[in-house]
């Protein structure tokens, strides 16, 4: 920064609150006429498989919370398995390293499924305030504890926060990655700018409004409550889906195992599945197919 | 205040209370037999255009927070301005004078749609906490950028914390400014009273239970979460309008471009525009000229 | 206390944690075999208009937060007023001093129109942490204030924060009241006992699950938003009157003239009335009169 | 612990966050073929009886709460057995120690009637961070009490914070108990492992998407409100009983009697008892009896 911020964010001046804003922007829009395939629209379906780490990023001391986490591996993940095979649709789960060494099988099994195991951190940790060194090293060793793990170099991030720190785009043009989905500028694909200058990456945004934690989260020490009614929750999902379809658009949806897999919930991602099969000319693929397609023919 | 207070609010002298309830009072009620070109009833609705200042004001470390931001003028805004002209509708927009310098054309096409640009603060800042000379300061500094952007001189204010220091009316007059949209003591217009006397500023009241924010806000590091179905909150919209065609009176919504511009989410400004138009006599107009017509009418 | 409490409630030796549960409780059940006018059900409607005192309890900083309150005296109470004068039903209106000194004529309207006025604070204050004193003074003042002003004695008392200090129970009962709606041991009207003894005085219970503010209320600084939608109250809230009925038994509502008095939510009341209505044998009344019955008949 | 941990989770050894996670895991499912009687879904209804202890573990300064907490004596939990009586069902009820004193009879009588008492505690003290001792103390003071009352030992604990301590799981290896009902692996019945040994202890887990005060609690100075429609909670209760029968598992379920007791919401347990009577082949049974059934047939 240019200047020490005065204390009050009103009294900045505009040199500072533009450097502020100019961070990293969306830049072109990638928007292909038509999806692969011919397809009107593309479904992008991500799992957020955080597991564990729910706790442990917190300090770990929760037993009953660690017993949720494995939750997401004994039922939830498997249970979403099934219902993407069921349907024959490929998706993409953002792993922290530390749920990969816990349960280097269950990231396998994805990737013979022909799912995409995309970055998630390695604890997940909360990667926008982390010191410039240390984000830079986890998500280097995050990297390739996937790759040894699953044998598949990973080319996309979700940082665990969802947010960026002042280094993440950097560390991520450093690394060559070919996407990252944990901003919000826009609901189509786009390129990222850092300090105004193009950066090649594909942005595949997300939205708080398409993700179910959201919705359904519960912390008993916090107020954070699953107030609202599943049926509600699909017609979000479904308002989105349908609306992404009339403008030829891209829907994207992101979930967790330990949060949707269960039996009151799991059937609002078999509908939205359903619906969107039911449309005939939609394009399943993961978020690292979407990108890809999306940069080069948009 | 003519008084040190007491420490506790049960122990105050009636004259202290007295006072700080007599600061700012809802003087004569502006309510017109009929409305203009003989309509039964005025909608006015409004957009915050927040923007990045959403997390600007905060202290803008959030990068996650800032692409929202930006999704409010590159998506949020398009949006609903094809939507209001689709409709021939016109709206007003309260845009912070930080967002106006960061996208001054959004604003110029706006102006040039023909819809109203008023005051929201500096960088939208809580205006209630500030020293008197610099909400002063920053109200006038506010009022010029617009004009200098737009070549339109602002007449109306919402303030951004939708609340008022003890200095914010007396600025509003110093100033000049022909009304108000940032209390609610009823759901006519209504002259601010400022220390019991008549200021001639009409109050165009605003209301939590008529702002999308109340139902969809999301923050991550609060509790708010989108827990309200979006069919409940047009539910919740629809019976305001409903009733106040009934009453003869106004209907005032208030959105945000970031907000209400997602696609689950801007078909509900869609029913509310179809339902109002379908009652044959509801003049839509800017909160300025329902303001204006409310105090010359009523 | 007989002892100085340790630190953890898990250390404490049983005589205490009996002492601090013995301290006010219920005791025998008021519930006659039928109700006035041989009705199956009571029906007690009730309004806390707490108007500007929901700030200056807090300091009352927020000129935004008093023209809200002022809301409850200039739309709310005439809006509530005239339904039930379209239906001739009689109701409940606990107001602190500051309110009834704010707004005498609300009050003597009120009374004119058949309807009574209970106690509930002088400025809205947390009575169940005041010192003895202070609480004792308050409550001999509200009462004098509330009899100057309508000229009628109240005789029940709904605490501020719907809670007791351990003297509450005894200043009732010095002071001579019919009855109090604070707590919820109970459906159906109850003998209080004050460490264990009779004091005659008849609760007439309340519940959050019967408040409009528990699903409805907003504060912008805090995390409280109307996350429920209104027809789900009045699901709530006819479910509570159904049963009630079925069992022959009490039906006891509260609601704030700032809450349920918005165009969105009065329609909830009027539900509520036309469906008691349409039973044929509920009789409505006062709170006053239903404890005096409940007492006289249970 | 081997190490002393470093300040932030990410800077964690692996060995550190595995011995974390390994303190207490899930090993083998239990998930008989069919249930007893033939059976092809297991229903196991709870109760935790807090009452007064609501109130008390947090100081018990508030007499408002403890009215609320001997509502659940006075009208919950009578209502809810004789809805199980109506429909022949028998249930558990997690007490704390501190209750079962105070109403000795109600547990008596529950016992009397088929139902089981299961430990919940002594003041329903938030175990997870009790010293060790303090915590083998309390469990066993609590066993004894409820036995002393109700005249049977009790072979099942519910923790009140539905977490352990490091140190639960081995205090009830020593107490020999047969089944914990507080953690959430899975939805089936499995068997806990202490540091990765089996204990031979049933888990039969239990989930906050299946416990009425997530949606329905009400706490006035935290922010917890009762914001989910009743007919949305039975929604979720019944999408997860018809998918436990369909996978011929277990649905359990937890309610409170100040909670699920209110006129407005005990019917939601009614409706479930009906639509899992209606399927014809499920057996309802307490907790113990299941847990017993699912480690032998599983």
């Amino acid at each position: 920064m240019s200047e020490t911020p005065s204390a009050e964010p009103w009294q900045w001046s505009e040199p500072h609150w533009r450097q502020l804003v100019d961070q990293v922007r969306a830049g072109r829009r990638y928007r292909p006429q038509r999806w692969k395939g011919d397809a009107r629209c593309a479904v992008a379906l991500s799992f957020d498989s955080d597991h564990e780490t729910n706790e442990l990023r917190e300090g770990g001391k929760s037993i009953g919370r660690m017993s949720w986490g494995q939750y997401g591996n004994r039922v939830g993940v498997p249970r979403i398995e099934a219902l993407l095979d069921r349907h024959g649709v490929k998706a993409t789960f953002y792993v922290p390293a530390v749920v990969a060494l816990l349960y280097p099988d269950e990231q396998r099994r994805l990737v013979a499924g022909g799912h995409e195991i995309g970055i998630h951190g390695w604890i997940h940790e909360l990667n926008s305030i982390l010191p410039g060194e240390a984000e830079r090293d986890l998500m280097l060793r995050s990297a390739d504890a996937l790759e040894t793990i699953t044998g598949v170099r990973p080319v996309g991030l979700r940082t665990p926060s969802w947010d960026f720190s002042p280094n993440t785009l950097a560390i991520e043009k450093e690394m060559g990655l070919a996407y990252d989905s944990s901003l919000m500028a826009d609901e189509d694909c786009y390129e990222l700018l850092l300090h105004g200058e193009p950066t090649g990456i594909v942005e595949l945004p997300v939205e708080w409004v398409r993700d179910d934690a959201v919705y359904f989260m519960m912390h008993r020490f916090q107020s954070l409550r699953p107030y609202t009614p599943p049926t509600d929750v699909l017609d979000v999902f479904r308002r989105e889906l349908d609306a992404a379809y009339d403008e030829g658009g891209l829907f994207q949806l992101t979930m967790h195992p330990h949060i949707i897999g269960y039996r009151s919930r799991i059937w609002i991602l078999e509908e939205i599945v359903r619906h969107a099969k039911a449309k005939g000319d939609v394009w399943f693929a993961t978020h690292a197919e979407i990108a890809a397609y999306a940069k080069a023919e948009g």
